[in-house]
């Protein structure tokens, strides 16, 4: 489905309460500040009741507590983010691939690659790989041998997928990720290091997003997961053996390091940073830029960022961070000998 | 225009005023510790005196206050960084791309191609894409859909630019850089992430460099918006709806969260995290690993990093870090306590 | 070689006492929890000791001091994760590549490329570019005009090398990786950035190994310099001018800034940022997350990291973090108080 509905349309839809008039047609999805007559947008919270006086969007969703801070046709709903975001599914329904190999991809002959998948310019699959039905292999792939890409999944242009790998169905990846590079498997033998083969693969469940340019290497000897339903910002770097619980959300510059394991429904902010061998529980969020040094046991937020400054008092004070040991022990000191005092 | 030059016409070209032999001959910029007869190098700072007593260069840029402490020809400039850009510019111009179409290129129909501009081998160009005069698309550049690559502008092999974005005049895009990926936008219902379709684009405007595996993802209903003359190093990451002021530069893996706000002439230090929906003002500059979390409204400098040491000290402050409340509790107790003794 | 053998032949090969029956037939190495009757795994730490009652190994690799522990067949070895990389490179020793370049595959006339090399699909060798022997350059690869890729290195698919870079031999690069992109060199004129042209190379020594989206820029003058043994992890950012010592080791998400030189044999940890211009000696260990803004000229461990904690304890501290200048000065002031009434 494709635009326009009505306002009665979209109700019927996904449900929502309208108030004002149903007929109202709506085009596109819109922000605050730049809907036009013929789209809709969304209010997520009272800080923005200015521009929600100055929108001249056609439609809003808003919540039941705001719903009379305007008086534009608008449908009512618990969680306005929500629905705006399946509005936008709904006017933006994602394109079926046109089925087809471009002449200038190339599948290998033992490659199966379903009738109503397209493989786009310069794609290269490998042998034995798989192509599921209506699968989107953009320009420049490549699937390296024995891997597969399941139903509905999209590779945008440029991703590559090494031997060895599976992604399951309706998964997204963007341009520029690289799944099953070799994970840091070194020993070191007297200053040398030695390569460890790499002969895991990485496994990707359904319903998978992963951003551009972001990295999953394979395990070392078993597999690299990716739970269902994970969605995965850009730059991400999943070292090998990780398995990330399904239904966690990272966000972009995250690096995992080898062997961790993160549980399901997680929140890791930006830039943050989890170190390898350890267990983060279901249902935990870790603040961006904090770095994890041990396993998190306890469902919970978790933070640890030095807090910026200008730059004079940040020197002033992180100099006695540098001091705080001694700081410390300059209180001990006054307390003993207050304690004298007191006990003369 | 391309070496040898003599010093005279440097200086003719670019300005100065030059000490000693105005035929020297100048092939090539050189640094300080290799530079040879034939090449000019230049003096940024005082820490480099000794190495200045024993270059071989053929002649300096130099500070008037420096201009003293050698013999050898030299260029006397208020600014010799800049000045040995300005040469360096001279010397090494860029050279124009070599118009056509590569046969193994793929430009669709619809796509304009300035009959100047250069397409190499693999690169693809989407429906009604736009390519401007003498711009040059590397082996393996996929540009999408309605995208609009301006005159000028160079993106070297293996960049991605998705549908519906615009890159201005003399850009340069390095390789692996991929502009419009879908932005990290997700609702959650009940604990399943809801995609919302990323229907923003990518605005560049002229004079930008991108450095290679940036990532500049596209808006979520508005564009992302990258100002004139912004200069982003390698490894960044811009979320949606993220507007980056004219002239401003940003040193590599540094992460910018969505719908932030930076504004014209800041300099931000690698690995920075800016964090979503905040807004810095113009004339800003954050440390190089500094977490920024709020806006920052007034120019300045702005720091946020521990401070490192040996491994053991280290340990020692940082357990006290994790005591700061309780120390500064025992320090009130103190001066409780001192006070109920000054008062006997 | 290639499985299976015998633990009799492992032995004769990499040394180590066996104990247990010596005809025990090996195909694979497999992980303490996965491994199958065929397969040989091992035991790095005490840690483990309950995987290690579970396992079904057919055989394990285990230190002198925990051989009791297990009546499986076992070679006993005094660094057993190094005797394992051994064995897993014995039972997967890499396949050398199937000579020729492909017809999709675009070498310019000038460029040597040796008979025994593997060009890919889609791969461009640039003009006076050379390709060692039995070297192997992966699906859609660049590599630029007169640029040297040594004898048996591999280029896994879309790696980007620009012009004049050297790679050594037996090096391996991963997908994504771009090296030889321009260093971020821009000088300032009245507040526009004008950029100097990044006229040095990239040298890559032997036997390196550089992980999946991983850049290192070209030098400003003279080259970036990453010696013999070095290992990148994925998603590293090296600017211009850098060196890296021999047989150092760097993991995931790590900075280094311009002209920055790091030593032999150090290792650095994930996320960890070096700033430019400094030096770091031989022998030093950054761990993860620091960052390292002055040089380190004595070997040992280096760290700079706030300390995580649950967000409510983290918010109470860090409050305090941006006051400790005036804690130290209230403990200063209880100091010469207590001082005073101690006098009295």
């Amino acid at each position: 489905m494709r635009g326009p509905l009505t306002l009665a349309e979209i109700v019927a839809h996904l449900g929502g309460r309208l108030v004002g008039n149903p007929s109202t047609q709506i085009h596109q999805v819109g922000s605050l500040q730049h809907a036009t007559a013929e789209q809709i947008t969304f209010l997520a919270s009272h800080r923005h009741r200015s521009a929600l006086r100055a929108t001249r969007a056609g439609a809003i969703v808003i919540a039941p507590q705001a719903q009379e801070l305007t008086g534009i046709p608008r449908i009512v709903s618990d969680n306005p983010y929500l629905y705006f975001a399946r509005v936008a599914q709904l006017l933006n329904p994602a394109a079926p691939p046109e089925a087809g190999i471009d002449p200038s991809a190339r599948a290998a002959a033992s490659a199966q690659v379903a009738s109503d998948a397209r493989i786009e310019a310069g794609a290269v699959i490998g042998d034995g790989a798989s192509i599921g039905a209506r699968a989107w292999i953009g320009a420049g792939c490549y699937v390296g041998a024995d891997s597969v890409v399941g139903q509905d999944s999209r590779l945008h242009p440029s991703v590559v997928i090494y031997h060895g790998c599976r992604i399951g169905a309706r998964s997204i990846i963007h341009s520029g990720a690289v799944i099953g590079a070799d994970g840091f498997g070194l020993a070191n033998d007297a200053g040398r290091w030695v390569k460890i083969p790499q002969i895991g693969g990485v496994l990707i469940g359904d319903d998978v997003e992963i951003g551009a340019n972001t990295t999953v290497d394979r395990g070392t000897v078993d597999d690299t997961v990716i739970e269902d339903g994970v969605k995965l910002d850009n730059q991400i770097q999943i070292g090998h053996n990780v398995r990330v619980g399904a239904h966690t959300a990272i966000a972009g510059c995250v690096g995992i390091a080898g062997s961790a394991s993160i549980g399901r429904h997680c929140m890791i902010g930006g830039a943050a940073m989890i170190a390898g061998h350890l267990r983060i529980v279901d249902h935990v969020t870790i603040s961006g830029g904090t770095l994890v040094s041990r396993s998190i046991l306890k469902p919970g937020t978790y933070t640890g960022v030095f807090p910026f400054d200008d730059n004079a008092t940040w020197l002033q004070n992180a100099a006695h961070v540098r001091q705080l040991a001694k700081l410390a022990e300059r209180i001990r000191a006054l307390e003993k000998r207050l304690e004298g005092k007191e006990q003369e």
